[in-house]
């Protein structure tokens, strides 16, 4: 078995309806826009959850011809980040929209997005102690009014099964918005001396929030993510555990989404809802506003004293345990979209993307076919072997330059073109997604199997890296270090992140939030040295805060 | 990455609590007999969801002290199947019940089987060219009334959600019970041109049926099962789309699970409700009842016609698609416990098993620790490096003689037992799951790497196939051939399968349910010469059908 495991027969992914597909989401655009938002988030909650017009109508548009070009249904990201985003979305086919509102369903090529999130994480869950199990989704509703502060935090957005096999029940089931609550059930079971500790697991699963604004993988009525949730004899142990999947979180982030976030403690404002300590990764996302992408909390003894999760210790006491929990969602896709797209499209860091290298053959007579596609396929099998994820484009039905910008689009780190006279030399011509025109184009490369393979790696690792140094640098010239409120205000009215010291009271953070928008984003891990003063109070402040609009 | 991907950290499966565990199942079962079984199934749908009295109880028992074997805790599987099965689940850590009525928890060592399978089976989905995706779980009610046959199968089963977000909904929604409807609804958008098809996707979800009878793993409220979709332009496509997925199924049964299921045609009143043909693999369990294991839908038009998910051919014709659905769930790992266990617990293929190979040190003075334990690590490394999936048992909280109980419970088909002689001669004994005692025990194999490693391969080889030819003669064994309605009814009534030629009415295959509790299980894909006599009109008939009680 190879890495790809998880990862989609690509050659099924694509089918020839995407030329189709752009024009009648253009076609949308024009008379519905934005259509995919308004699918998402127009209709209200209580009203009827499906609709269907918009799918009629493009069914009887039937087939389009092509037209030759892709890139002219994609919304300039300059002009309307959110318009470029949906289209984005739809024109790639990452993502649809369900028919009940604010739920989507997620296509082939966006799923493969969350399948190498997942083969990654499931990897260092593993090596970090934790075993996969699966809880029912279905919640009593009594236990979720167990803890204080976490019935106040979801209870507006719970989804409520009321009727099973034809009969009202007597108690109201939640579908999981989180599992906290039915974990703590079963770990009181589970967990009866310190020798059951600690309890470290996690399930991959579908999870619910009535949400009343929502946005294709960023916030959805039902996504799909991990739970970690772990029991630990001491806080010690618990606040070290939560630590640590933050920092598998961002090594994450870094190393495989070539996403720069900053890591650190959310506000108590922020924490979540049962949590003593909520630890976040922040990105910085295309339109400069902050994106949540993973939190980890140790929520200390909250769950353990409303269940009465208990152990007896090595003295023979009673003791609540410690605990914690973390996760990941499908909103994460929606990050790596919005960090290093452009105008051209999805770019994706080679080690998500589901197709690492396209292969485009291009000939003009018909007896210099068979010399090209032998060739192409001789060389699509070389780097298949080399364990890379290899896109053959073989149809006759699409000009090569059609297939260039569809690739682009499509985000695939790297194109190799062969044609005629490449065969007689032995040579490809390799062109970067990440640099644009002949700048990104390199000419003469053999291929002679062990020298592309080399050469196709060390451009994939480049492009990894390109990636990540573009984004540091556009998050760092986005950071303003403010000192008052003022510099804050200023800041963030200019689209940018605030960094300031911070140590003035929740009612202030929520002026903020009112008056400017922006938000705690969190308490950097990295701070300068020394106490400064509050930017708000002019009182002594230890930390410094970043403030951003978010999503 | 390795084939273990998807594996938990076995090291961290394994708590100390399983004797508190078993003592407490123990106790439970003698006061409230079978304990699994009443939580499963004794409440009634409409009762109160939550269960905790017993839970408590057992909580509070706290940890109780070592008997010194496990053993003792299964009750026999040839005096009470149902009980045995139930003790093997809970002793093995395979699951639990869930708070709400027939909802379970999938524990770790139960969820890395579920694991093996989706590691098997995802490889061959891809293969075979299906890409994964995920569908949203909310389906319209007014959907799941668009096919006729298929309202009628599913609606008294249904989990309603009739609450968001604090609101009462204007329209019901069905959480999934299947996808057919949702997947039709999305394929219309989708599927427009021939050169759109096939589409051929899958997805791994939770389902929900309201059952009335549940049993851990065999029929829960909810489950985790992977279900394909695909749609084709032809029939002879769509059909033979549905051969090829019972095909893997089939395949997937007897390579990796040893489970020698009989593959075939549904009647007419066992076919899924929607489809016009269903394909099934039967597994004969250890109590010789069937379970069905999976099957293969070939759906007609049945869900195109419903949903107008159509497609313009070569001709420029509209046409509706023929579609295919087939599903392998959760349930499968109650077929692997039912076919393969025995009075000592649960006794696992090589190929499906979390752990292949358990390593127990011996010692008794604490001079000869130090060396037992260096050679024990040694060769679990040296398996381990194999590939080998490995658990070493160092705990010096047990016995040797209670890891062996232990372990074999669990179903670990190899065991490499190290004392302080085996260390001076620089050799292992090695003992055998599937042939108790002495006669599996071989003493005297080499620890030397390249020696140790081929000898434990060839010997799970050797497992993997015995388990299944020991399968296969008791299957064979318990099929009895009827030419009479008054001989099938002997068969059924000594527990046994009966296979005799059928071509009457459905009404008479009712009349045999009601009379003798057996259904129709399967039409056999291999089916014997010529035309024969029906079992129960004496008219001719074309097939052999098998009928047996089942799960």
């Amino acid at each position: 078995m190879v890495s790809s495991l998880r990862l989609p027969a690509l050659t099924s992914l694509f089918s020839p309806s995407f030329t189709r597909r752009s024009t009648v989401s253009l076609r949308r655009r024009l008379h519905l826009r934005p259509p995919l938002a308004a699918g998402f988030s127009a209709q209200s909650a209580a009203s009827s959850p499906t609709e269907t017009e918009d799918r009629v109508d493009s069914k009887k548009s039937g087939r389009v011809q092509d037209r030759g070009s892709t890139d002219r249904v994609i919304t300039p990201r300059s002009q309307d980040f959110n318009a470029w985003y949906l289209d984005v979305i739809a024109n790639a086919e990452l993502a649809d929209y369900g028919p009940v509102r604010g739920t989507m369903v997620i296509r082939p090529y966006g799923y493969a997005m969350w399948e190498a999130i997942q083969d990654y994480l499931n990897v260092k869950f593993k090596e970090t102690g934790h075993s996969n199990m699966y809880f029912p989704q279905f919640i009593p509703y009594s236990f979720i009014e167990k803890e204080a502060s976490h019935v106040e935090g979801f209870s507006p957005e719970l989804a409520l099964v009321t009727i099973g096999g034809g009969k009202e029940l007597e108690e109201k089931l939640v579908v999981r918005p989180t599992s906290e609550t039915i974990v703590n059930h079963m770990f009181t079971q589970w967990i009866h001396s310190y020798r059951d500790l600690p309890l470290m697991i996690n399930q991959w699963a579908n999870v619910t929030r009535w949400e009343m604004r929502t946005k294709p993988f960023v916030r959805t009525l039902e996504f799909l993510w991990q739970e970690g949730h772990t029991a630990h004899a001491t806080l010690e142990e618990a606040e070290k555990e939560a630590l640590q999947m933050i920092d598998v979180y961002t090594k994450f982030a870094y190393e495989q989404a070539a996403i720069p976030v900053i890591a650190g403690r959310k506000s108590k404002v922020e924490t979540f809802a049962g949590a003593d300590k909520t630890y976040t990764i922040e990105a910085m996302m295309g339109d400069r506003k902050a994106l949540q992408a993973g939190t980890s909390h140790n929520l200390g003894q909250n769950f353990s004293r409303a269940f009465g999760t208990q152990f007896t210790d090595e003295n023979g006491l009673r003791q609540h345990v410690w605990q914690t929990s973390w996760a990941i969602s499908t909103r994460f896709v929606g990050g790596i979209i919005m960090t290093h797209g452009d105008d051209a499209g999805l770019m994706l860091p080679p080690r998500i993307a589901p197709i690492q290298v396209v292969i485009v053959p291009i000939w003009k007579k018909v007896d210099e076919k068979t010399g090209v596609l032998d060739a192409a396929s001789s060389v699509a099998e070389t780097l298949k072997n080399a364990g890379l994820k290899v896109k053959l484009d073989d149809t006759d039905q699409r000009t090569p330059g059609w297939k260039f910008n569809f690739w682009e689009m499509k985000g695939v780190p790297l194109r190799i073109e062969i044609g005629p006279r490449d065969v007689s030399s032995g040579t490809v011509v390799i062109s970067r997604r990440d640099i644009p025109g002949k700048q990104g184009k390199v000419f003469g490369i053999s291929m002679e199997p062990s020298i592309l393979e080399a050469y196709v790696k060390d451009r994939l690792d480049e492009i990894q890296s390109s990636l990540l140094q573009r984004a540091i640098s556009f998050r760092d010239s986005n950071i303003v270090d403010v000192s008052s409120y003022e510099e804050l205000k200023e800041a963030i009215s200019l689209g940018k992140w605030a960094r300031g010291p911070w140590s003035a009271s929740d009612a202030d953070e929520l002026r903020i939030k009112e008056e400017t928008g922006a938000t705690i984003r969190c308490f950097p891990f990295k701070q300068p040295q020394g106490t400064k003063a509050c930017l708000m109070t002019g009182k002594p402040a230890d930390e410094v805060a970043i403030f951003a609009k978010s999503y």
